[in-house]
């Protein structure tokens, strides 16, 4: 009985913090990627390039909710940002796959409704974040690849572009690079990819004025990816998921990892069913569930209260949010 | 105190129920597929070729159960068997996309070591199951997609075949009708298509004399299928899942509602957090999560004590199971 009244006792206290809404809440989250992020790696010039983009992603969101637009359109417009900038892989920076194209993977999720979009493998749409939602809006389906996919875009007019507009030649030095190891090594080319290979990918979450979250995720996936290979970016509940009632995701890591643990599905499951917070929620999966499983990343959530988490178990993360009143807060390493 | 010595009673009383294995467990489930399967339009010869099919499939599996091999060798075993069947959507009576080819999407789970494998938009591969267990022991992926998938295979030395292998009539004139309909009715190629269009699949769950689960999953997809578009059976977490912790489970049904709510994975959560059955969890997820969203399919699930269910919403869906004695029942009706 004293045991039933002690537990009793710490569910009272707990749950006025866990339950507080933020008096400046979070609508917005961002992320470029997780990876062999530190100081010593990422120039000064570069940092201020990433922090000036994901800070132009976070007001362009913001600029959004702000006129009473659904989450959704925050997700986008966020996420065309990133898709613009070649710093990142997606969109225009995308990593080249083994046959030196650029392919591109994105989801996303409406969690007022359920509804969700994807595209995986297109090469010539320009801003692979919009097919997935036209997907979701005006196709009776969650997921469409490859060429398809590309029919589909251009029957919804959305801007197309050559695949070479997407190369850089900063990515095309990380293609060389690995084939070169390639060579030199077994030439087994079943072998276990770098990890940083694997991480890269964008994504945004973000609550709107009617109290509704939305989450989108958009990659060109892994440098020298091969047989068309396709990570967890556009699978729903591996790199994406949102469900007003519990969470928004977005993930970026190994994607191998992801799809197997359902990672954006679990922390939401976690909250249904055990009751978690997201934030907590996150923590445990990213800490404990990938880390124990041998995978690497992170993932930014939000709630519908506008409690944000970014937990990951890399070195560092680009990752940044903005409250309601416009407060921004940008973060690449793990000390930040 | 009167209500806390109630609940313990009830906990206590229903435990030993809930915790019983089978005298003689069930080691092996199949399905064919969920729809509007009724006597009335299933004719005898075709019922007797079902029960059949199904009857072989799960003897195949229980074979190599009996020789104390993998969970997956029967998986395998089974779903091969049903793909060689032109009676189901998958393997050689896959369905026809809009374009008159078909394409196979396949996915497997390997309970003990929660590693997966799938392949989406193959033409050429005999045994798309095949495939997806080369994906996973073979390759550091979980996904391939379209020729890249192809060129593995033919890297695994896979059997290929000529996409003609897998066309048969009563599928040409399926695709037919609904060709037929879109033209008279307003060619709106966005519009919902008809439930029946979406059911078939096959897929099989085994318990292995370590104790270890194995799921997979094997679809033509969707008649008239357009865009690349990839139905549930290849995503992990919605198609298929198996954990020895929780369940394994392969789906059949709407691939779109699957997609989203994560049906295969929801089940394995809500026994992971929720303590619920597998029989419990699959009979909730069906009848009132993918119920309440308005999606139509089922499910066979099996746990690590060899007890199973296959709950569906649909008129029927073609299943059966093997225990480990031998005992083989088979069943289509929703009255069965």
């Amino acid at each position: 009985m004293l045991r039933f009244a002690f537990l009793l006792c710490v569910v009272l206290l707990a749950a006025p913090a866990a339950l507080a809404q933020p008096a400046d809440p979070v609508v917005l989250v961002v992320h470029g990627g997780a990876g062999t992020i530190s100081r010593a790696n990422v120039t000064p010039e570069t940092e201020a390039a990433l922090r000036a983009a994901l800070d132009t992603a976070l007001r362009a969101g913001h600029a959004a909710l702000e006129e009473g637009r659904p989450a959704l359109d925050a997700v986008v417009a966020s996420i065309e940002v990133l898709e613009d900038d070649p710093h990142f892989n997606a969109g225009r920076g995308g990593v080249f796959a083994a046959d030196g194209s650029v392919r591109h993977d994105a989801s996303i999720m409406d969690g007022s409704t359920g509804l969700a979009g994807a595209s995986a493998g297109t090469m010539h749409v320009r801003h692979p974040i919009q097919l997935a939602r036209a997907v979701m809006e005006h196709s009776p389906h969650v997921l469409l690849t490859a060429e398809g996919a590309e029919e589909f875009a251009m029957q919804q007019g959305l801007e197309l572009a050559p695949n070479t507009f997407f190369h850089t030649e900063r990515r095309r030095r990380s293609l060389d690079a690995v084939q070169q190891r390639e060579r030199e090594q077994s030439g087994d080319l079943g072998s276990e990819p770098a990890d940083w290979q694997m991480h890269g990918t964008v994504g945004a979450v973000a609550l709107d004025q009617s109290g509704h979250l939305a989450a989108g995720t958009s990659t060109g996936g892994m440098t020298n990816k091969r047989w068309g290979r396709v990570g967890d970016s556009p699978i729903i509940g591996a790199g994406t998921y949102a469900d007003d009632a519990t969470c928004g995701v977005s993930a970026t890591g190994h994607g191998e990892y992801f799809i197997r643990l359902g990672i954006a599905r679990d922390i939401a499951a976690r909250a249904a069913y055990l009751g978690e917070s997201c934030v907590d929620a996150s923590e445990v999966v990213i800490h404990e569930t990938l880390t124990n499983a041998g995978g690497t990343g992170g993932v930014i959530v939000l709630d519908a209260q506008g409690r944000v988490a970014m937990p990951f178990n890399t070195e560092g993360m680009y990752r940044g949010h903005i409250t309601r009143s416009g407060a921004v807060t940008i973060a690449f390493y793990g000390d930040e």
